[in-house]
């Protein structure tokens, strides 16, 4: 998939970029039952909600489901990724949020990117992440939400003030911003929530400003982030590096498949 | 201000009818500046949320204000009150919930009337509310969400589970639906948050199920919701009754003004 002028634009303005029902539904069937089957793998990757039962993220599937691991070159995803960033891409991080039925918590407000150079020292914002939907979203079920051009202010909180949890899962509300920060940012331009069917893709910026709502819908809201670096721009650590589930070691640029994902992959079992 | 036969049919069959900017800027801004006004009348009339700084809650400020006392008098919402209930209506109960920005809780799915019931002895759902939207709504900042259609199916929890504080402020999660009974609810019917600019009323059944989502905006969301009851269907209390900002005495039948609420009201000062 080829991004024309017009949606580089407009990522680039806004710091986001929709791009509704990429994945068809075979598809999103097919990534829904390997995460299904990663969820049941146990270890450190997967955090569970403040109620101890449900799954509330589940980092790095791509290393051990094929799917996820053919999707991050699936030339729908790489090669836009490629075009607004930089040809030498690598997987700094990779997750699955999930957002259970009534039960998901909200998201604070936030720059992915502050958390990153706190916590892993990554030098430049150069990276772009690939949010997919792995199920309906609507204003009820805890869409993300973005403040569109926020990217463009740089970081709104400074990162020296953030007291980030440096050896796990990072919690936005360490690096919430402040009531009086946002008010300005939503009065100039307001927010936005992409929307859309299962298999809907939106490209988003690191340092956009973004959070979400409770999921107050009976049914599940499954989101897929994947961050692409620039191989240029690697993390490093003074002290103890966060685990490899949370940000990948393997930073061999990545070739985009000819073909969608699935093409040439055997079914697994789910 | 008269409802046409496809509004009123519309009620019965949702459970609620939206009708958009009936009450203009000017008006809106007079019944902002009297809320301002009542917030600052100490009493138990005033609800804290849960941070104790902000305002959650003001009942009974038709007893204080004149705007207000005005208010539940006007055609535009009495005559449709009478017309989907009956002519012979009282105010049973007086609100205005605040949402802070970024602060206001969620409230959790229920039925006005498993709480009336089991606090105050209803013998039936004859009541009518009326929302009344003081501030802009929109998908960002906590707008009620009705489940259409959900009052037809009588009281889905039964009240006798409730475990309701009979001396206080009610809190809807004591009369929550469980997740099934929601999933069910909500997989014939869908939800729907109307939505509009302040001014706007919502009229809805004291059966159908509702909740709202957190205030994720920086603005707060303020809204009043007057509730008539028909004459005919008094509380009544074994034990000690309600207090009486919760639960108004006053069973007089209302009659409706000719005018808007304003006319002839003396411009106080806030």
């Amino acid at each position: 998939m080829r991004l024309n002028q017009e949606q580089v634009d407009r990522y680039h303005e806004d710091g986001f970029l929709t791009v509704e029902s990429a994945l068809d539904r075979g598809e999103v069937e097919r990534l829904r039952a390997a995460f299904t089957r990663d969820c049941e793998v146990p270890g450190p990757q997967r955090i569970a909600e403040e109620n101890g039962a449900d799954v509330r993220a589940v980092y790095a599937s791509h290393q051990r489901q094929p799917e996820f691991a053919a999707l991050v070159r699936d030339p729908r995803l790489l090669a836009p990724v490629q075009r607004l960033l930089t040809e030498q891409v690598y997987i700094y991080q990779f997750k699955i949020n999930a957002k259970p039925a009534f039960g998901g918590e909200k998201w604070s407000w936030h720059q992915d990117y502050v958390a990153w150079r706190v916590a892993d020292n990554l030098p430049a914002p150069r990276q772009v992440n690939v949010g997919i939907f792995l199920d309906d979203v609507d204003e009820f079920n805890g869409p993300v939400i973005y403040l569109p051009g926020s990217h463009r202010s740089g970081l709104v909180r400074d990162s020296r003030d953030a007291a980030v949890r440096s050896d796990q899962h990072l919690d936005p509300d360490d690096i919430a911003l402040t009531k009086e920060q946002l008010a300005g940012l939503v009065a100039e331009r307001g927010m936005v929530s992409p929307k859309g069917p299962a298999g809907t893709l939106v490209f988003f910026s690191p340092e956009i400003v973004h959070g979400s709502a409770p999921n107050m819908s009976p049914f599940p809201r499954r989101l897929l982030i994947t961050t692409y670096n620039d191989v240029a721009n690697l993390p490093s650590w003074t002290g103890e590096p966060r685990p490899e589930y949370v940000v990948c070691r393997d930073t061999t640029p990545l070739r985009a498949r000819e073909t969608p994902f699935l093409d040439g992959l055997e079914t697994v079992a789910a």
